[in-house]
């Protein structure tokens, strides 16, 4: 039987700052991506987050980002690759202080953002990254895109790799994602959204935006957490899997 | 035979920006207080100082501050004891992050400056301290003032302490430390410094500026890195510590 | 006829977060207190701010806040008076900027948080922050709580000022705010909070909580933007006041 | 007569950070680029920064960097157009309320770091930069590099400009600087790099790496201030540039 991991990104409220439906989202996911304080997220969210998970039974990984709070982590920054590996074993560290004063543990590691996307096509900065999971602790699975720079590093550094993909996205023939700043690099129906989703899972193919079918790997599908949609969004692709006889679980 | 233990900061540089003398200083001293990048500090300079720490075979700790680069951590600052709680897991956890990939592990946690003596004082703030510390490993132990309410919240909730006393800072009749804002709040004369901190160590006195002794324990002895007297004071504290027979020694 | 102004914050999201209904709440009010990107705000937020409020021809001024982004400003700090001047005309300035870019002026200043809330009480901080003020701009309202030392600040340096009260907080004998970690510090009851601000425009004086009439001065009100339920209070408030015969206009 | 201006970057201190020799540097220099909080700087640094520049009646420029402290705004960010913009107004707003209540006024605008090399290439981000200086106040100076897109962007709008030219610094065959990651970028010879500069002073030229002259225009020449060779290489040039019959002095 087929099977899959749905995540989400989580505790990413910012002192008396709200954002996402971190409650509700949780019914949906099976592995969340906590906010680490750097791109989103404080130590109290941190906790409160953690403890939120636990409570749901939902497994939990770091979701280091730049340092880039106004930003959202969401800007292409010039980072070495020392400078990545160094922010991304800080954030991991700091979610696991959360982990062992709760007594948790911690799944995966998946980075945010632009540091997401720069290490999907850069190779350096994905050894970067890879290296400071594993050197952490080799046990802990490394989150990338499906097909990427990272999950290579994952893989050549000995990481347990999350091919990642995503149900409301568009591809290219080359496996990558449509940018956001083109038209149709969003799904905007549900049902199509969901068709692609199981395909991937069933299927390991999907179709590009050129016409041509690609090979992918899914082994988690990211799913959004903000917005009164997500809820019901996340809903749909989690019963359309089952009901596609797709077993919804994490990883260990 | 006596033994004390000798403890700097290290690790207080920021991006472009350097301070102390932390190759130096590591030759005088058997632990060390890592900034957590709250109140100085970043992830690089944590990586770094950990390394050097880790070559030099000194003891390892935390030092964890509140969210104030631009003030140091040295200004109060009304924080809840939750509040204290979470920066203190958080900051523990970013530097385990360092001390898991190089291959350390951590000895102490010691807050600094506006935490430290805040906590000193408030029971409740110095309750959560402990509780954060606990809670991430009781193993650690946990460095406060001698005689303060850090002190006894670190005992109460079962964690071994290492209790702190100054040698270039005058003392109260009370056993607290004379204010900064005091005149006499230092001492300049080094022989003095010296021989008050032997007697700390030797006897568990100190003789306080109101002339009475005041008994206090002295398990670590806190020293500055920064400035270039401060290493020849390192120095003549540490040969003066060794001529009275008196051990210079981490915990561990 | 008697005439006061309304007053409420603005401007304080941040980056990727939402806070507020901006847009809505300026129907109501006469001035604004724009967040200058210490508690809250950043420059992208102030100048939409300023747009915003310059095309309801709505009064603009600074609303300085503690560098404690985390905490919303909200959290005392052991900050110097030298300090404080410098933040203030710091942020003074900032919002300056986008005053000359749009072609608007400043009409007032007004602490925010926990810096307001110590200068109502300290008058070394208020003094400074009044000369931040008016070294600035001596044509600046200082804005501050009615009867505060904040308030004979501005009147000592030259300053015109405006005394703010507060519809729905009650009030201490001595004229200062009853403490929020009391209860009964908010009316909840929006008649009453009407009827409070009413007598305290017209006949100048509030009913303390010890039973005793206070006399206080009422400039302006202060009116909080955030929450469903603000939007109607501010619309009760401003109605009834104009009901009242009393003019709901800006200083200038 | 040919005259020119030396210029240096100035404040970029931060809390109990010192950076730079403020004080002595300035008796070289014409006019000066005062950090702005955001890569470096922060309200004390600005205020006591600006005291020092009018006591030694040097004009005084606004120096606006990327929100990154921790890289010294050196560290490209693709920030878009509009965030370039609205930084750009803030900063210069934050210092022109020091040069308010200090009692001066502002000269120039120079980007820093980043934000400079980026402006130096990029139309659109220059426009933007251009925009912000002249929409706060068009009587202002921009400062960019010789020959780059930021001194086209400024003559376009209408702004005077400074074209600046560097001493320390070696060309490329196009009027760009030889990158700092190929060796030959700098020029460690100072009698080199002092006949360079008044070649580009006198000619308008400069022998580019690929031995082809360069036409260039030399309105200010960059000099830095920290490290002690600085303040001699300052002192170097200055007297060079007077024995040459080279007027130093600022614009206005």
């Amino acid at each position: 039987m087929n099977k899959v991991d749905l995540n989400c990104d989580l505790g990413e409220s910012f002192g008396a700052y709200r954002m996402g439906n971190d409650q509700e989202i949780l019914d949906y996911v099976t592995s969340v991506n906590v906010a680490c304080g750097f791109h989103a997220g404080d130590p109290t969210v941190m906790r409160k987050t953690v403890q939120l998970a636990l409570g749901k039974e939902v497994k939990i990984g770091a979701h280091p980002g730049l340092q880039d709070l106004i930003g959202f982590g969401r800007r292409n920054m010039n980072i070495s690759p020392q400078e990545a590996y160094d922010i991304v074993v800080y954030q991991i560290g700091a979610l696991n202080g959360f982990l062992q004063s709760e007594g948790g543990s911690m799944q995966h590691v998946k980075p945010h953002g632009a540091l997401y996307n720069m290490a999907a096509k850069n190779k350096e900065l994905s050894m970067a990254i890879a290296e400071a999971v594993y050197k952490v602790n080799p046990e802990l699975i490394l989150f990338g895109l499906s097909g990427s720079e990272l999950i290579r590093a994952g893989q050549a550094i000995g990481l347990q790799t999350g091919s990642e993909v995503f149900a409301d996205r568009t591809y290219q023939h080359d496996g990558s994602l449509t940018s956001r700043l083109e038209k149709d690099a969003l799904i905007e129906n549900d049902d199509v959204a969901v068709a692609q989703v199981i395909r991937m899972v069933k299927e390991g193919k999907v179709l590009s935006q050129q016409g041509s079918d690609v090979a992918l790997k899914a082994d988690t599908i990211c799913i959004h957490g903000d917005g009164a949609h997500a809820l019901s969004f996340a809903r749909h692709v989690k019963e359309s899997l089952q009901l596609s006889e797709i077993k919804v679980k994490s990883f260990s």
